[in-house]
């Protein structure tokens, strides 16, 4: 626990958008309690000796060339034939070694910069989903309007911290420039980190260079100074990808952060054991990472799991289950061993936001901050799996977000606290009521959390005022943000900036085939 | 954590009933995780120190005369005009030595006996509420036919361990007898422990009386083979009122379990800050409990917390709010200071099943079991902030409770496990799958928890297969375990017993001015 607050500060009232949301979760926002531990310190020890073997005997592909020689020149063992890369355990030490436990992203505006490490967590917009639902308009395949509506809907609450890897992709623009009009939204419409596309290195460094003009930097000036992430997947089982460790290094090479994360769904890219999964999950982290050290020692570099499990009966992917939560817990004490900064997810499988939807992203959530995630991705609007980034998903996440956030602050209880406390038990007679007394009034603008979608009307006043359920609820609340949304400033020569680098980039990749 | 299972042990197949439920909680439950601590020691020892010097120096009001007369006896400070007791600290410590860490309650099937402490988890069904809704007919006054189909719900589902006091009041039926017909309702369609309801002596007599019958035993020899509970609730701020403390002494004398349970919403019933309230509770807790003891040194007795905070702005009640979820992971602390079992809540303040119904109770829930409730109360069917007992509720509760005991069981790690995990992972192609292995086809019966309400259809099948939503899919699985249900096994002579005396004491209580 930190130092309690003095009960004698001054306390200001808290501040409100027009929507009356709670200005919680501004970064820093720091989990005041210890993790939750899954694993004993010898079963911590067993996974991690376990996957030190199967990184040295078994090994890992690498698809690309680059990747490759990294390896070879590091002194791992590399077959060609099958692009395994076998990796001696002093090899991933020293790779740990250089790797930073915490690091610091800004983007734009410098008071949304993520401090990533420590006891920081931060939550993302969702990323990476096909499909758009919405209540009113229903499902859809991505397009660029809803991409910018998603965009507009991160930045209307200050719990969403970055923006993660498009969050839904806008299908009618063509495929080879898509991710320069999404770059372009997320800095024109946001002021947030924002995620890197890392499918080869072009995408990347695109990504890059826009964040870096919209700071007023080069690309250099950022290397020691980064703005931007990317998450790198593991084709699981043991399979990264030519794009991917290109992208990786890309990154890396530039100084921004990679998240190397194993997409390992129990019984489908793993076997089903949790001793399994979280030995396999455990080798393809450290082979990617220790890339991004190869690459350039000291790049920033997070630990990321996803480890899940699929239904048995079909084969399908599910989230926010037991298994999901245990291994997120487990995975967190795998990153703490090697003192790096930890990522994990709000995930559900549900189709629809109902209370399926809240109980499997409130399973994930728990799990992900107990476990002392330092990046929960997809931490608003997921659904269906990663299928469909859903608009009322996004509000209903906020608002578990914003009550976590308010659960994990240090408790205000100190002497002063306790000696006031006292005189104003004392003062109110047995069985009466606090709601009219000093201590009350005084305080009682900040005192509790104040929600954003949950209603605690009586039943009657509930009924008469339309009786609209959470998820109806939702749509108001989105519509409202989108309506009073107003754009970041940003100065007019950066904009221009942007679009000329925008404008050059698409001519140039007009010819390019990738 | 707790010795892993060896992975050579045979794996049994999941046993099911035919809803396909998994028999998963049945007792005893136990909780694998340390518990999430809230306060630091300094904190938890100032709230401490801060409730003794409210005990001794301001006082609880007991308006009953026998406890007050208990109180003197023991050497407190008893103000015969207010009713205001101040106990000194000496006097707290001395109870404390005689409570018990744990006790075992047994009820009518001693599979279904319950542990009481260490790290052992009971979930009961929902408690109190006047009003029962379901999606088919709508919201009503309780009546007995739904509270019978609420204890046939109770017993159907494994997870819910005990009944807790009416889960809705069947006003149809003479106030004066009522709890009469609904013990013998409990008894006859569950076999689980349940609570006798401690308004005054008697009601809590009969309840000790018809669990001992059903047990085939007198009232004395369940003295020290307790099978009861009760909950004493404080008429915060402190003030015990005489028909709660004649209960609380009743059941103590007899042996039975008292779980003391300060009423307390932060705002209303305490001050608004944390400090404040948790002092508060905890002197009120301290005093119930002390009581337990100067009856009947010994008796089992559990520390009770319903710590959460009103709306602000009209004062109405509010649950699973993160301030509710910090003040369960405290009180907890408090509990174990004190070397007692502890008691917390599942709560939300939704009017209906949706996703706010979900998330409240996800933060109740996690609190709870996070902060080593050995009784979560309201486990199941609690909705609108206890004013009503939901069917759908139920079935959205146990499959949440379901999850949380397959989340803190033991994790299956050991060096067989691994090994065995590791030769699967080689033997499958990088980029290959696991869905035909031989360690996944010997395994994957059991190894992952099977959901009773979730759906991880894909969005196409989900939408042909009628796109039902939680709430929708809750009211045919409570439709169809009604449908299934059958009567556990009850000795006809035991029945005939329980009859008789149900007849006699409705006699006995037919001019009783009670």
């Amino acid at each position: 626990m930190e130092t309690p607050r003095s009960a004698r500060r001054p306390r200001r009232p808290r501040e409100t958008t027009r929507l009356g949301m709670a200005l919680l979760g501004q970064p820093p926002l720091r989990n005041s309690f210890k993790p939750i531990e899954a694993l004993s310190q010898d079963q911590l020890m067993a996974i991690h000796e376990a996957s030190l073997t199967l990184l040295e005997e078994t090994g890992i592909e690498f698809m690309g060339a680059a990747a490759r020689q990294a390896f070879r020149k590091a002194g791992a063992a590399v077959e060609e034939a099958t692009g395994l890369v076998r990796i001696p355990r002093e090899l991933i030490a020293q790779g740990l070694k250089t790797a930073p436990s915490s690091f610091v992203l800004t983007p734009r505006n410098p008071a949304r910069r993520l401090h990533i490490g420590e006891n920081h967590v931060s939550f993302g917009l969702v990323a990476g989903p096909p499909n758009i639902h919405d209540a009113v308009a229903g499902r859809r395949s991505g397009n660029h309007e809803d991409y910018v509506s998603l965009i507009k809907l991160a930045q209307s609450f200050d719990i969403i911290h970055f923006i993660g890897n498009q969050p839904t992709a806008p299908i009618e623009l063509p495929a080879r420039t898509r991710h320069l009009d999404c770059y372009l939204a997320n800095v024109t419409y946001s002021d947030r980190v924002y995620h890197c596309t890392s499918i080869g290195r072009n995408r990347a460094l695109d990504g890059i260079d826009i964040m870096a003009i919209s700071r007023g930097l080069t690309r250099e000036q950022m290397i020691d100074d980064p703005g931007v992430l990317t998450i790198i997947s593991v084709n699981s089982p043991r399979r990264f990808d030519e794009a991917m460790s290109d992208g990786l290094m890309a990154m890396s090479e530039h100084g921004q952060a990679v998240v190397v994360t194993p997409f390992t769904l129990m019984g489908a890219m793993t076997p089903v054991t949790m001793a399994a999964a979280l030995t396999q999950q455990n080798a393809e982290a450290l082979a990617g990472i220790l890339l991004t050290q190869l690459t350039r020692p000291g790049a920033p570099v997070v630990y990321g799991a996803f480890t899940s499990n699929v239904d048995m009966r079909s084969g399908a992917p599910a989230f926010g289950t037991p298994e999901n939560a245990r291994a997120t817990l487990a995975a967190g004490q795998l990153a703490r061993l090697y003192n790096l900064p930890y990522r994990a997810s709000n995930s559900s499988a549900s189709n629809i936001v109902d209370a399926q939807a809240a109980y499997e992203s409130e399973m994930s959530i728990w799990s992900s901050v107990m476990g002392h995630a330092n990046l929960v991705y997809h931490g608003a609007g997921w659904m269906e799996g990663g299928l469909t980034a859903s608009f009322e998903k996004i509000v209903l996440d906020v608002e578990m977000l914003q009550m976590m956030a308010e659960t994990i602050k240090p408790m205000d209880v100190n002497p002063a606290e306790i000696a006031e406390g006292l005189a104003a038990i004392a003062a109110v007679p047995t069985g009466g009521h606090f709601f009219g007394a000093e201590h009350t009034l005084s305080r009682y603008e900040t005192a509790f959390y104040t929600p954003l979608l949950s209603n605690w009307q009586n039943y009657e006043n509930w009924e008469l005022a339309g009786g609209l359920d959470a998820t109806q609820r939702a749509t108001q609340i989105w519509q409202k943000a989108l309506e009073i949304y107003e754009r970041p400033p940003l100065d007019p020569a950066i904009e221009e900036a942007l679009a000329a680098f925008v404008a050059r980039r698409k001519e140039e990749l007009k010819n390019v085939d990738h």
